[in-house]
């Protein structure tokens, strides 16, 4: 399947150019949708009509746009603009930059769909054997030589909507942050996505941050990654570090996640946690050694469940699988988003854009923040495709849990 | 129980006056509590000493100052000074302005308890057969003629700290709105509140918004009274009218709680189910002709537990059942706080708020919005005593019913 | 001017039926916007154009809805209908509600406008005259016999965009609430539309909240009063009973403005200002008396700039102006829209609500708030054209001055 | 000056123990504070009176306290303990964890006050030349070897009001962080407090958020710098990266600082701006090459003033000045900590907390952001000394400019 833009402009409705067209691109099979149409007010400005063109193959999609130009259609079938970077590190000026949407380039009378989508970086071409190949390519990887698309020519884009056209409820969820909305209704719909992606043989990524150990719901979470509805955990040194905190010395922050009260000194329970980590060596180690006997790090090491810690300026410690580097931590995670379906962002601002900045926007993805800002910043960084639930951690897992039946 | 503040003052320690104080207040059996301990450091500031008194009757109590007094030691036994009100809805210049903890007034030897408990009202002195009796006055409830208590003289405040000696844990939690705290816990705590006022026949006030409607929540509150458990329901017009468009029209604010989704002409929807409401006369009415069905507001009529609807400016309608004139509408709200408590206030900050101003602060009061800001202006505001629960009221009320087996 | 939908349908282009409808249309000099046009993915749905038009007068636009109807145009030229009221304060069932936006029914082959602008409201009409007029009328103030319009027919409603073509940042600004913005610059714009509105001979409404005392920023809003820029103000018990306790007292809530700290006994501050004035009689005799020096209210009474004061259950006092009956203090409001070009909200969203309501959307609305969910708020209910700054009011009042050099 | 605590218990005051034991401090010199003060109610428990002790010199504090003793006063007066590091990285089991209020130990009968205090890391204790030296050491800088404090033993910390006599306005503003406040008063005061620490010789550190370039209050930050008000700058890529975008593009995130509109491919400026950084080297090397010629990061170049810029995993590019590695940038910001006297926060919860972690108490901390909960979250978590104005960067960096008049 290829896509392709044209318009036609001028005094087109009285010469029924416009008809004519479309019996052209009917004629040869291309479908179409009208993107925008603009009818002039009569003399003032000049109509205007945008199609969305849709062929089986791109010698159908040639064949009708050649035929068309003929009756005045204007579209750009050029190929990209390639340029070879000349140092390390740094795209070629006007780079294209990515849109976390599917992308193809038009490359020697070729689409060739662009692999790793993430928004924010350059897009990297090369020959694999016979095939060219395109992939993302975040700055920092760019290396002398690489061959990178600059300006906009031959990229094409599918919007979200195409997409997400087989699930319309989420489409309607996902343009709205409202906190008065049953909110049973969307973690239903969440569970629902998760089993859908684990039928379809797709993953599941957790991001979340650490009030979901203050707030008591760690064992929930424990209890899904151990029902193995979470194929990786994404988070920072605080989670890790207050769930272990909570299972060898009973708090969390120190707050007694028994009796809600505050002991003495309790501030530093976290830092001993760390700390005795620190000298078993890794937190695998410490599961072995016996330091710790439960909550969702010890789930996941004993479930074989990957997590990548990455770290942040404000990280005590760190504990020692913490990612202090954030380039390695983020080259890290961008390893385990291949095959993704559902993301499941609680409870962290921080990691929730981090992630989304590296996800493809087919990722279905939830965001679960008692605070609607969290939401808001999300999707104004340009993971559009956040549903957003303003509630507790504690409310979603709880649920989510109990419709999993985990 | 009498209670009387005593302080002593200058060179007391080096005189050994505050041990010959205590020595005369237990020969008498007044006990003390030390409010405040200043030593001077030594020729720059004098000493103080300030002791809070209790004792069995006034008697003791008298018997025990006179002797405190020789030894050099200072307090207030004066009456109250009542004066006259000129004015119709005036209270005398220089009013005693009450507060929301336990208060008397001392009047011919007696400590009088003052009834009704509000802040912000005006102490009326009366007499009732041969007994004196005190109780909080509206401003705008004074008559020429009440004899009103001015000025600071003979008023007695009892600290709220006094009253919770027996929830520590209450007293804990009403320190703090963090959002990150286990809130399955406070919901039990507010549970277990419940039951405990139930045992001790006291009544359980709800006080709600309709985001409760909104969220889908509404049969929950409902299956809380057809329970048993609210004894009286303070709401504005807009929970009740988009309860009663739910039962009708299945809608909130025209979006369906069963698929989420918004009809055409969905926002006129609360506005048909009040039409007819007032057609019918009252939320009564409606239900006895069958034109209301089920949801909150019917099984409020159907196992009669009363309900305050008040009005606001932003109503729409309002339903008949509405008190429109907020006067009338805050006195019939205190016809209903005598013998509550515990009061939960559910995702409003308007009649949260408003009924805050109206409790004695001895009721245990649970507020619960998904906006931190609700909480801190409603302790902001004088209810110092109300514990925050910063979640969706969906959560809470889902949670509740579980607890309580509703 | 007046306008109409008119919708064609089927296969529609080849047969370049739309082609032929334009030059109909074109002919009698009715122009026309295409509002939505869906072409048929060939065979599946029908293909679908809708086109508003707009005419110089009825009789043109009768004369080629008819030459278009032969082509297969589809449109509803019916009248609307009207049914009478049969009870008092109820609507006819199947009443039609209004929007804010500005809307004409069809009577007698007239277009006549909707007076009175506002959502939620039915359609009145009545002969005055010769004439046919028709208003928007609330619930409570319908009268047995009144003729309201009931169903769709007939009614035409001009979207916002229509309204808004002159000022298209206010159109973008109005898209967004995101606290990360230049708010100088939408201050500036602000200030702009208010001159604007002052050189076209329109009103500028200010409601607002008791934060702007709170927050030290009255003398601000008292010194936009006396150069002018204010001709109304909604306002509630609290702003006035601050205001008046700051002049008094020199504190807000207590909080004395000069020193930012909290004296003994403050809490009841504005209940001693409030009962001065209800001893007064009024905040206008409390003016004449001398007891009021400054402030807001002073300056209202001082320049003769109407106020309404809505009461609110939560309102201590209240002051004797304050009009308690909640559809009294709406049917008061609605007395001092007419003519308003520009609406100023800030800090209050009871009062934000509450104005919105009753407020055509081509009234510019800005909406101050320290808190986005204010914004929100008013959004969601209805009120579109509001343009939302996340800022402190004191911030807002205070360029504001500078900007207009008041 | 050293400080001590000491406790007398049991029926003390019929003995007046007490009063014989001021007797001898007083005679000694040494000056008290009552901390605690219990009185048994009789029989059922046993007085208790703390003192805090204040002595010229030890010699001193420790002849009063030994005769103290003999009157059956209690204290402690043992050493720290001290252990040895077997581990790199990894603190000894129970380990001392600091605070970030001043703090002495107590060795060889000498009071050795804590160096770079900071909260959350050990005390390691070193021999320089002749002089014990202590100072804190975060837990990846310990090293095998090293003499770490271990237990509560002969570490004694000054609370912060201790710290803060000298600025009870200050004290007073940091319990609180309610929005209705005067704002302008507040800046006044950061503004205070800013010339007092120039007078003082103290340095003054900014933490600040991209919000500050996109709110289009970068030149006011730039003013700010330029006019030698700011030694020190910690921030992100973020606001570095918009701050050239600005420069370069005239664009914040792509959003038009003159128009506020946002334009096509704008989402892309700041990755190009970066990019071009990256070519150049180095901000400074973009400045010389005249790349960048304005902006907060060029004020900084040009005049000398030091910039922190720390990595997080949602960073872009990054900038080639970015600190990627975490415990890498915590150690440079520890390097310019010193001799700070006044710390503004602005716009950023991740700098602001992270700094905060590495701040002594005794730094004034005006933290502002337009959502309380950053200020609450940093609170929280240790940073009790920090004022929060919950207001615009906007309006803040306004209004401190007009005050300083930078």
């Amino acid at each position: 399947m290829v896509t392709e833009r044209l318009s036609l402009t001028g005094d087109l409705l009285d010469e029924n150019t416009l008809g004519k067209v479309l019996d052209v691109l009917n004629r040869h099979g291309v479908t179409f949708k009208i993107r925008r149409f603009r009818i002039g007010e009569f003399s003032s400005e000049p109509s205007l009509v945008e199609l969305f063109l849709s062929a089986p193959n791109l010698a159908t999609m040639a064949a009708a746009l050649r035929e068309s130009k003929t009756l005045g259609a204007v579209f750009d079938m050029d190929d990209v603009e390639l340029v070879e970077a000349d140092c390390d590190g740094v795209l070629p000026e006007d780079f294209y930059s990515t849109t976390n949407f599917t992308t193809h380039i038009l490359l020697d009378n070729d689409w060739i769909e662009v692999e790793n989508l993430e928004m924010d970086c350059g897009i990297r071409v090369w020959t694999d054997g016979e095939k060219v190949r395109a992939a993302t390519c975040a700055m920092h990887r760019v290396r002398v030589g690489d061959k990178l698309v600059v300006g906009f020519k031959g990229v094409r884009v599918t919007p979200l909507e195409e997409e997400q056209r087989d699930d319309q409820e989420f489409r309607f969820m996902s343009n709205d942050v409202s906190s008065e909305r049953p909110k049973r209704r969307m973690i239903a719909h969440a569970a629902g996505a998760m089993q859908k992606a684990k039928e379809e043989g797709k993953k599941i990524l957790f991001v979340g941050g650490p009030a979901i150990v203050h707030s008591g719901s760690a064992p929930l979470l424990a209890r899904l990654v151990a029902a193995g509805w979470i194929d990786a955990l994404f988070a920072g040194n605080a989670l890790a570090a207050h769930d272990i905190e909570a299972n060898i010395l009973g708090t969390s922050l120190g707050v007694d996640l028994k009796t809600g009260g505050s002991g003495p000194h309790g501030h530093s329970h976290h830092l001993r946690a760390i700390n005795r980590v620190r000298r078993a060596g890794s937190i695998a180690r410490a599961v072995e050694t016996g330091l710790i006997t439960g909550g969702v790090m010890h789930t996941c090491v004993t479930t074989g469940v990957p997590f990548v810690l990455c770290g942040s300026i404000r990280d005590d410690g760190p504990l020692p699988d913490v990612i202090t580097d954030n380039v390695r931590a983020q080259d890290t995670m961008r390893e385990y988003v291949g095959g993704i379906g559902v993301c499941l962002m609680v409870a962290t601002t921080l990691h929730s854009v981090a992630t989304g900045n590296i996800l493809p926007a087919s990722v279905k993805t939830y965001c679960v923040d008692s605070d609607a800002d969290t939401v808001i910043k999300l999707t104004d960084r340009g993971t559009h495709q956040a549903v957003g639930l303003v509630t507790d951690c504690e409310f979603f897992l709880n649920e989510l849990v109990a419709v999993l039946g985990a």
